[in-house]
C-alpha cells in the first residue's frame, strides 16, 4: 500500500545542471517539464536561482540563474495538473533580494541548499523566501562530511528560526549506506520535530536508489530523483525506480519512459554521468567528486589504481 | 568492524557467461582468477559443469562445461594463496557422473542451481558432489516468483536430505526490494537450522549491492558478487562495492580495479550489461530478462513504453 504523504520531487535540470554548468536546451527543459507534469509527479525543479554578482553568467547557462522570464518560456503551454515548480538557492551563492514576490512568480518552492557552516545565511535566505510568500525546504549538503556537535546545533537552530516545510538530508558523495541513513533521519526527526525529512542521495557506489528506500522506510516523505538518474558524476536516484516502487497509483510512468528516450539519452553524447570506477572509489572513501570528474576527463581516466592511490592519500 | 564470517565468491565468469553463451577467452578467465587470488576473494566461480547431453557444445563456450583440463589452463601458474575453486551445475542441465572425485579436481566446491520444480534433483546432485568429496551449496534460483507453499517444503527438504554449506536466496529476476530480503533470509534461517544463507543479486533495478547489503545485516554470509557486475542483463552486485563495504583487510581491492580495466572494460565491445530501461522493466514486473534481453537486440530497443506496455500484459 502507497504512502500518500510521500512527495517526489525531481530535480533533473537543477542537479543535471551541475554536470554541464547548466546549458540545457530550452526543448530539454520543456521535455523533462512536461513529463513530470504528465507523470503528476509532485514537483519539479528547474534550476537555481543563483545570483550573477556571485557567480558569472559567462561561465553557466541560463538554468543556474532561473530568470523568471527563462521559467516561462519554459513552461508555457504545457498542461500542468498540479506539479509544483521549484528552484534551488544556494546559501554561499545566492541572495535573498534576486526572489520576485511570489504572486509574480510561476514558482512554487524555494529550496536552499546549504553546508552547515553556512546556516545562518541559509536561514535568512528561507524567512525571506516565506515571507515572499514560497514553500521553502532547507537542504543541508554534504552531510557525510559534517560533524554532530556542529550538525546538532545547526538543526536546532533550523527548528528555532525558520518554518522550513522539509530539510533534507543531502548526500552529496554518495558515500552514505543504509544504516547512516537510518542514524541521519533519526537525527532530524529528533531535533526538528514536526519538520518532514527529506532525502537527496548520490548514486557513486549504486546505493542512490536503495538509500531513498531506506529513507522513506524509515519516515522521510520528501523524496528527490532524477530521469534515468542524470546529475553530477554518478548522477541520482532514477525517477523511473522510484515511481515502480511506490506505487501510488496517480504516477504514470509512461511519460518518464518517452522523456528518457527522447530527451535523456542523447545528453550521453555531451554529458557523461552514472556508475563509473572514479566516482565509485570517491564515494567510496567519502571525498568529494571534483577529482573524479577531473580525471574522467584525462587522459588517465582508467587508470584506476593509481586514482584509488592518490585518493587513500586525501582520505588520509 | 568487519563479521570474519562472510565469505565473497566471485562469479564474473560463471554469470557472465549467461551473457555471452561462455564463450570467453581464456586470457578473460585468467585474468579474473588473478585479480580474484590476488584480492583474497573467499571463492571465485570458473563456470558451469553442465553436461554435453544435455546442452549443445555447438551453441556454448568452454565455460559452461569447464572440463578438468580447462580449468587447469585457467589457474596453470597463478599464485593462490587461498581463493577456493567453485563451478556450478544446474539441476536440469548436469549429471553427477560428470564430477571427478575431488582429489582429481582443482575444484573445491559445486554449487547446484535448481528451481523449487527441480529440488529433487539438486538434491541428488549434492548428495553425489558432496560424496566425491566436495563443498557445496544449493542456489534457488527465480526466488521472487515461487510460492510459499512449494517453496517451503522444499526448504524442509534440503534440510533433511542435504548436508551444504549454504542454501541461496537468487533474485534472478533483479526484482525484490529491501523487506523482500529480509522475508526470504528470515525464512532460509527457521527452516534451514545450522545452514548458511547467502545471498546473489542481480541489478535490475539498480538494488544488487543494497540487497547484498540488506542481506548481510540479517545475517546472511555467503555473498555474490562480479567484477564491475557483469553478469546476465543488468548484472550482479560489483564485487568492487562489496570489498569497500565489508572492511575485511585480508581484501585488496587494487586487483579487482587493474582487472576492470584490463579485462572487463574491454568486454563492453561484445557483451551490453548493466543498468538499461527494458532491464529496469523487467525487474521491476518481475519478469524473467529474456524479454529485456531480446528488445534490446531489435531496433526496438530505445521503444521503452511499447515494451512496458508489452510487459505489462504478460504481468497480468
Amino acid at each position: 500500500m502507497y504512502r500518500p504523504e510521500i512527495k517526489v520531487l525531481d530535480c533533473t535540470i537543477r542537479d543535471g545542471g551541475l554536470a554541464n554548468d547548466s546549458y540545457f536546451k530550452l526543448d530539454t527543459v520543456r521535455a523533462v517539464y512536461r513529463a513530470c507534469c504528465e507523470a503528476r509527479m509532485d514537483y519539479v525543479e528547474l534550476g537555481y536561482r543563483n545570483s550573477r554578482e556571485l557567480l558569472s553568467p559567462d561561465e553557466y547557462g541560463p538554468w543556474r540563474f532561473c530568470d523568471e522570464e527563462d521559467l516561462r518560456r519554459a513552461v508555457d503551454g504545457i498542461p500542468n495538473p498540479g506539479t509544483r515548480i521549484s528552484i534551488m538557492q544556494d546559501a554561499h551563492k545566492a541572495r535573498a533580494e534576486d526572489l520576485l514576490p511570489k504572486a509574480q512568480s510561476v514558482v512554487d518552492m524555494i529550496r536552499v541548499a546549504t553546508y552547515v557552516k553556512d546556516i545562518d545565511k541559509a536561514i535568512m535566505l528561507e524567512n525571506a523566501a516565506r515571507e515572499k510568500g514560497y514553500e521553502t525546504t532547507i537542504n543541508i549538503m554534504s552531510i557525510s562530511v559534517e560533524s554532530d556537535w556542529e550538525l546538532d546545533p545547526a538543526l536546532e537552530q533550523l527548528a528555532k528560526q525558520t518554518r522550513t516545510t522539509a530539510c533534507y538530508v543531502v548526500d552529496s558523495f554518495g558515500s552514505l549506506y543504509s544504516e547512516q541513513v537510518d542514524y541521519f533521519v533519526a537525527k532530524y526527526q529528533r531535533l526538528l520535530p514536526g519538520c518532514t525529512v527529506g532525502v537527496h542521495f548520490h548514486n557513486n557506489q549504486q546505493l542512490a536508489f536503495a538509500n531513498t528506500i531506506q529513507g522513506i522506510i524509515r519516515g522521510a516523505n520528501f523524496v528527490d530523483s532524477t530521469i534515468y538518474g542524470l546529475g553530477r558524476a554518478a548522477g541520482n536516484c532514477p525517477t523511473e525506480l522510484l515511481l515502480g516502487f511506490l506505487k501510488n497509483p496517480k504516477f504514470n510512468l509512461r511519460p518518464i519512459l518517452d522523456c528518457i528516450a527522447g530527451a535523456i539519452l542523447p545528453l550521453q553524447k555531451e554529458i557523461e554521468w552514472g556508475y563509473l570506477v572514479p566516482h565509485m572509489i570517491t564515494g567510496m572513501l567519502n571525498q568529494h567528486p571534483r577529482a573524479a570528474m577531473a580525471v574522467l576527463k584525462s587522459p588517465e581516466r582508467n587508470n584506476f589504481r593509481a586514482f584509488y592511490e592518490r585518493m587513500l592519500e586525501l582520505a588520509e
